[in-house]
């Protein structure tokens, strides 16, 4: 008979001899812009493996039915893939999506909580980036940058003489609608140019001394600019409305870094035509790439095709945020973006 | 006899009803814009009186031989107005030059030095906005808002799909060439995006923590962004030469708000066609209002029509600085904003 301890050393040979199992799988809805721009070697793992949707010729309900995709254990959602209802009860096994952006509205939270999936997102990895194309896109609106290049390419200077007058950035008071990450960083660069911070979320936030206004109207009313640096919710959907336009005023300037919805487009765009409000730097729409066309001819705006999140140095972080989240799952460690729901 | 007292008290009253002496002149060369702006009432003094060339039909040269004109004590050159050894020599009696610009290439230094006319400039009250608008045209730069612009415009978006990516302002080592006034604030600023700050200047800056080169070649070897911020005199003419912007390479981003001529327009011209530097935000040419054609085309450039001083609080401002010079110099008290010859 064999001792127990012949039964362990045996034990041991049997699992070195028999072949390991495949690493687990992650389901990549889109191409990571990333893999082409560094190299996807640099964003493998041994702790999983890729099931690519994106190199299939199978529509993506019909690919999800197949067997492989049926043990997929996380989703790796870039690009704005949307993971809704319909895929998640399609893929039985998942209990994580890893998204890279920081706006988590093409994800069906409800229906992940509902599961039991746990939702990563890109963190803070964006939050400079975005700020920087905030403060961009005032300075531009303010100064006049973009209207006045056209100007001098045109050929109109030596014509037409100076180009109107931009306004100061200093003594500006700015209210900022959503102080997170990205508000925050906002405020931090605009008050190195002298302007004065006021702000609007949800709760006021202990730690901070800038005015708070619980009421996006009275934010408008007291301020010369507004920033949009909230996430997209129900209760964000067109926040800033007439109401909220009107109480900005005919001097006002409006930055919207956040998602297109969270204004209401229409009625912006009518105060832009008609002089109700100054003008707008706008990195967001509410149907991208759909953008108003009465915009185009409008010298007092700024227009971004939702590119404040865009850089290769950005990019290469999420996307090893990403990497390092799915090794922390498959290890059974904690996550290190994870998303709470409220 | 009169006593020494009635004779003082006969002195009062001849003082009393003799005409007072009309006020001094001070020589209007071209119209300041905040006149318009804001209303020229704003800007009188009972210490002295306009006399306005730009309301003569007159030849300037011929104004100037006018009795009126050869008994001006004060000459006020806004818009870049020159003031030459022809006109100097045409005014004997003027004693100081008021210059609404910080810069002070269009005013004969030397020929007033040896008169001993004093010159003040607009001390600080422009650094401000140049500042911000250095910072507007590196974000733009970095992070293509202007060509983005264009392209949303165009309605290029939903055709060609995303715009090409941006740089990341964060970490980027911004080499500033003159750590004055101006300098100083685009420091500070961009110190809040996380940008790595050295700087170039005839001297080291005892009160100054940022690395310090005394040669521009080397500054510009050291840094990605080059932002020059300095006067144009004899020294910085053409500082920026083939040899820098070789130094700067092909990822380097060149930002001119000092004066077109400190960089040698023509080869920084032929360095952005063939890719040698990056891009180039340029509030300042060689040969304004024109502009190198070239430039028209290039999406990595932005071009500002010499603008960056132009806000009307700034117009405001140096206006109202140049009246308190203006009375500081009739009172004899001290000037606000003294020119300091080196």
């Amino acid at each position: 008979m064999a001792t127990h301890q012949e039964k362990e050393k045996e034990n041991e040979l049997a699992k070195l001899s028999s072949p390991s199992p495949p690493p687990p799988l992650v389901l990549l809805l889109r191409k990571p812009a990333a893999f082409s721009m560094f190299g996807e070697h640099l964003f493998t793992s041994n702790k999983f493996q890729y099931l690519k949707a994106y190199d299939s010729t199978l529509p993506l309900q019909q690919f999800l039915t197949t067997k492989n995709a049926r043990s997929v254990q996380a989703i790796f959602s870039c690009s704005g893939a949307p993971v809704n209802a319909d895929i998640l009860q399609l893929l039985p096994e998942a209990r994580l999506v890893v998204a890279t952006s920081s706006g988590l509205n093409h994800i069906d939270l409800e229906e992940c909580r509902r599961r039991g999936v746990a939702v990563v997102n890109a963190g803070n990895v964006f939050s400079e980036d975005v700020a920087d194309c905030a403060v961009g896109l005032l300075i531009d609106v303010l100064r006049n940058i973009s209207a006045a290049d056209r100007f001098v390419r045109q050929g109109l200077w030596p014509i037409n003489g100076e180009y109107p007058l931009g306004s100061k950035l200093g003594g500006k008071r700015v209210g900022i609608v959503g102080l997170g990450s990205i508000g925050s960083e906002v405020a931090k660069r605009l008050e190195s140019f002298g302007c004065c911070i006021s702000y609007n979320s949800r709760k006021k936030k202990p730690s901070v001394t800038y005015p708070y206004y619980w009421d996006a109207c009275e934010l408008a009313a007291k301020n010369d600019v507004l920033i949009i640096c909230c996430a997209l919710t129900d209760q964000t959907h067109h926040l800033i409305n007439k109401q909220v336009l009107d109480a900005l005023g005919k001097k006002g300037v409006i930055i919207n870094v956040g998602r297109g919805a969270i204004i209401d487009e229409k009625e912006m765009v009518r105060c832009l035509l008609q002089g109700e409000i100054a003008g707008a730097g706008l990195d967001v729409f509410e149907n991208e790439p759909d953008v108003p066309k009465e915009l185009f001819a409008l010298d007092n705006v700024v227009l971004s095709p939702h590119s404040a999140v865009f850089t290769p140095e950005s990019f290469m972080d999420v996307c090893e945020l990403a990497v390092a989240n799915l090794e922390a799952f498959f290890s059974n460690k904690p996550l290190l973006s994870l998303f709470v729901h409220d």
